[in-house]
């Protein structure tokens, strides 16, 4: 059932106008940053204890656990996020910075391949019988990302044979065979751990785990209440509802996206995945809805999802307030996962317009321009003195926070970005598909080999070329195009000759005998774009957001002053795209003519006072937050 | 300073065609139905042990302390609604449960004048150890209040002579004294309480106590703190922030009302009243700027204030959420409180405004219509499945929960409807004031005795009739008529000739020589009224609201359909007024033609989708969730 696969990431060049500078940020800045504060370097802050935890458990260093229960995972995506950097660019010291952690993993594992320094040094006899609280799983399969992301990157098995250990402690231990037990994680991951651990090794019973985590999970409800109920100690001393963590129902029953946002975009990840690897049309549907329930009612503009802090949660259908948003990166990093594997169970065009929106949006917001500091929480609304400041909204900061001791986005940006190549590609029996528009070379092993170059300005502009060079000649397959579903009129030219071609679900399929040094040109009209949200969505009933192309737009105090909620986006008003520049990077501007609401004496009155012109500048959303702090509204209010 | 005097209950007749019938409500269902609830005879219903806990201090039952440590004011707030009772109307046998109370009081009194049930109880080695949070001279205030307001009715002392010796006690402990102890009360009330032990003893320790306590309260702003630093006891384990009681600044110097907002609103009413009596200018003008804090920048449009759950509490400037809301009943009450004891320190309209506007909306939407349901909450907006629902949302109940065993709300509504009299009319050394329309009668000692009867349709009707009779013949004063803010063309007549009077800070001043039966006529044009907030509410930007008179409307979905985000008031349409009827009650209403933006498939979309015609239906706030439940707006957006 799995139509294609993205492609591995050695198979991709990247050369882009947009994303290589950001890559570049991420290894130059954010890996050794990352590295740093794990290994407590850094002056200030609160020490990670992330690599200490490893020489105290390899019997290396003196000491104690420190840090969150699963600190764990911090190293395993920075070693994830390290495996892709390096698959970009070879560096010697960044590769013996990995070897090293990877040597303090080995020591660190027990002979019976339990691995979790938590456990090992502080609880050694409460393992596993706490899955409800205490990630064990969750840091597994983070490693197990991280050791197969190594191996593809390095060649090296080192890593990867320490976690076949560990897989095979875990698929021993769980499912539902004789001597088994019962248990599902209490946050989904490890089922994707096991998922790229079947890909590298081929080993069935990882696949069958991955699939049995799916298929217990909300089966027997009970399973982690049970748990909690009988096992009289607590990490956090309080059961969340079994929607939290996804376990109200069985996950095929599932309608709604429920619960934690990040716990539940990594599960619908790995249902996808395991339902094109097992042709199973029922997991398949399960992931249509939730996509569908996600996509249609419960995401932000941006491509945010979870819109209440309660719980880092979904909240109900069209519950998407601005000021109040969560968001949090990692799950727009999750969101793209999903699309990702949507797309290699079939290749729609809704599938890649989103893993567009949240690249160009709900994930990058999360970075501040120079790499340094990171939102976890991306609000569509600021207001001096209320976000990050008033208690409803403390957790809505209207400034990127430092790197915390213990990070999750941080790390989980950094090898999203890093393995970027594997998300824009796709190969299928019979051709090739272009789901982003990446600039640079990707190389597919269909029709004998085929190189496709490309050349693009996107985000900012619409002309996308690619040179198609097949290896022999001659040789017949389609290569389909992704058409954004943000545009409304485009044009197809191969070899400079218009291609009329019918998009099919979102693709334009061009079918021909390809010759080397074919030149497809996709000419896409980018305009500034009106946008309005569903008439349920209260928190913008009445306001209009500005599009260009993917990006999202945004209005700070910085360009027009403070009190942006008294301003006004007339309908009638032309949108102007201008050429600028946020902190040294070159964006596109929007500039359009709108008023200001007066504020007067009193708080209520009869009649509106006349608004006075004002020139409205908005920025690209992902870029807010890199001048001067001040307000900032996505959803601006229409009228006059 | 005092200005004027607001008249006694004993002096004014209730014959009012809307507050009659609510005064009836409170005095056939409330007042009886809060006894049983004390009682412990209400089925279902948590046990209050109110009484029962004045029963075993008394030494009458057996049995221990149940209950809030302030469950002794939910008696006190009933005597006193009792009393007001009793002034409108004799009634044995609710004299009776009344005197028979009163005589547990006595009983559970210690013999140095002590009273409080809880650390009689309960905690009897803790007394006066815990002023943060343990609401002893709160509870002591409101027996105060209600001892004063039971001698007003019936001319009985027992009761006033208990509380004597609890104020006798009270200002005996506390002050700057030789062997006093410096303190103040976690929760304002005390101050009101003395100050009518004062009004009704003339004892100048009550007075000088109540402004001691408002005197000191954030002078030293460790008061509370080094309490709890030194206690090594807690009640609620946590001390909150100093703002919360308003001890972050010494009162004078407040100019933002901040913290709990009850406690704030009765701190300023006391303020007010103690400015007045002791010809304090720089305390009226912190009154005044806590008044232009609240009523120009923290308050409803419906006149709720503390619009934080958090604290209960008053929030930033403009802050105005409206599904957030808190804006408690009894912060409403307390600005009624406030509004009063301005007016008797300056007879200045906006305060006779604010007092109307409270009456009308954020006091009244309260109580259910048939007197059995309270809202303590009074939000401005509700949304199926998330207002009462969502984890942010919980407090936003869209229906009036039943009394609970502990309540606030209900019994200070009741003492509030049952004392109106004492809010309507004034006397000044040279006239009198009609501050709000009430229809009945009232009874001024001025020039040899003045008696005013008034016949009004208000709040529906804004013709109301004055008949002036002074008992000696050809005397002189004037008779002040509060014009409200909200009317824009008006008219006053004397006996049917047109009055020219220019009103002076929103009073008409009428200053003749009047004859037994002069007749002076106001005409108030009432039309249904658009009004937007300032430009810096957020909540309301791109909104309308509508009022008529001093009613401020909503939507609700059993008029509109569901989906209320989804409607638009354009800003043309005609505003038509129509007589209808909710809970059997007559009301206005306005319709007006509005459209509704239809839902699409898509969550958001490039141009918004044609609005369809459908007729809007706007229903007084105050009778809002009567019928039956569904989302309600009070600001629609404004749009086609």
């Amino acid at each position: 059932m799995k139509t294609q696969e993205t492609l591995n990431i050695k198979a991709v060049t990247i050369r882009d106008g947009f994303w290589s500078p950001v890559q570049q940020l991420v290894m130059e800045t954010v890996i050794p940053y990352q590295y740093d504060v794990m290994d407590d370097k850094v002056e200030g802050m609160d020490k990670s204890h992330a690599i200490e935890n490893f020489r105290v458990a390899a019997g290396k260093a003196e000491g104690e656990f420190r840090g969150m229960v699963f600190q764990d995972s911090d190293l395993a995506k920075w070693l994830e996020a390290a495996a892709y950097a390096l698959a970009l660019k070879e560096d010697a010291a960044l590769e013996e910075k990995a070897d090293g952690l990877i040597a303090l993993i080995e020591q660190a594992q027990e002979p019976d391949g339990y691995l979790n320094t938590y456990f090992t040094l502080k609880e050694p006899g409460h393992k596993w019988q706490n899955l409800a609280e205490c990630h064990e799983l969750y840091c597994a399969g983070h490693m197990m990302e991280a050791a197969v992301a190594y191996r593809q990157a390095t060649g090296k098995d080192r890593f990867l044979s320490v976690m076949r250990k560990n897989a095979d402690l875990i698929c021993a231990r769980f499912g539902t065979g004789e001597g088994q037990v019962r248990g599902v994680p209490g946050h989904q991951e490890v089922e994707l751990g096991l998922l790229r651990m079947y890909e590298a090794t081929g080993e069935k019973r990882y696949l069958d785990t991955a699939l049995y985590f799916i298929n217990e999970r909300g089966r027997t409800p009970e399973v982690l209440s049970g748990e909690i109920k009988n096992r009289g100690w607590f990490h956090w001393s309080r059961e969340q509802e079994p929607s939290y963590n996804q376990r109200h129902l069985p996950v095929r029953e599932q309608k709604d996206a429920a619960g934690h946002s990040v716990r539940a975009v990594y599960m619908v990840t790995a249902m996808a995945e395991l339902a094109a690897l097992t042709e199973d049309r029922e997991l398949a549907d399960a992931c249509g809805n939730l996509w569908r329930s996600i996509v249609d009612r419960r995401m932000y503009i941006t491509g945010g999802v979870g819109s209440t802090v309660h719980g880092e949660a979904f909240s109900s259908d069209y519950e998407l307030p601005n000021d109040l948003a969560y968001a949090e990166t990692c799950a727009s990093i999750g969101m793209a996962f999903f699309a990702r594997r949507m797309l290699e169970l079939c290749p729609k065009g809704e599938y890649a317009d989103i893993l567009e929106k949240e690249l160009y949006n709900g994930i990058l917001s999360g970075m501040q321009m120079d790499g340094k500091r990171f939102f976890y929480v991306n609000p569509l609304e600021t207001v001096p003195n209320v976000s990050g400041v008033l208690p409803e909204y403390r957790h809505a900061l209207p400034r990127r926070p430092e790197w915390y001791g213990c990070a999750c986005c941080p790390p989980n940006l950094a090898r999203l970005i890093a393995s970027l190549g594997q998300y824009a590609w796709g190969e299928s029996e019979k051709g090739i598909y272009a789901h982003i528009y990446l600039g640079g070379q990707a190389r597919f092993s269909k029709a004998g080999g085929i190189t496709v170059d490309c050349e693009s300005g996107y985000p900012w502009k619409g002309d996308v070329r690619y040179t198609v060079r097949p290896k022999n000649e001659n040789v017949s397959f389609f290569f389909a195009v992704h058409i954004p579903g943000w545009c409304g009129r485009w044009m197809v030219t191969v070899n400079g000759k218009e291609e009329k071609t019918i998009p099919r679900d979102g693709y334009a399929y061009i079918d021909r005998i390809w010759r080397n040094g074919d030149v497809v040109d996709v000419h896409l009209e980018m305009e500034p774009v009106r946008m309005y949200a569903n008439a349920n969505v209260r928190a913008a009933a009445g306001c209009v957001a500005l599009t260009r192309g993917p990006v999202v737009y945004c209005f700070e105090e910085t360009d027009n002053g403070g009190g942006l909620a008294a301003l006004r986006l007339p309908r009638g008003s032309a949108l102007v795209c201008k050429p600028g520049s946020i902190a040294n990077s070159g964006v596109y501007l929007i500039e359009t003519e709108g008023v200001r609401i007066p504020s007067t004496n009193s708080l209520y009155s009869a009649g509106l006072p006349e608004g006075e012109p004002v020139t409205l500048r908005a920025v690209p959303y992902y870029a807010w937050s890199n001048r001067q702090s001040g307000g900032m509204r996505v959803w601006m209010v229409e009228g006059s």
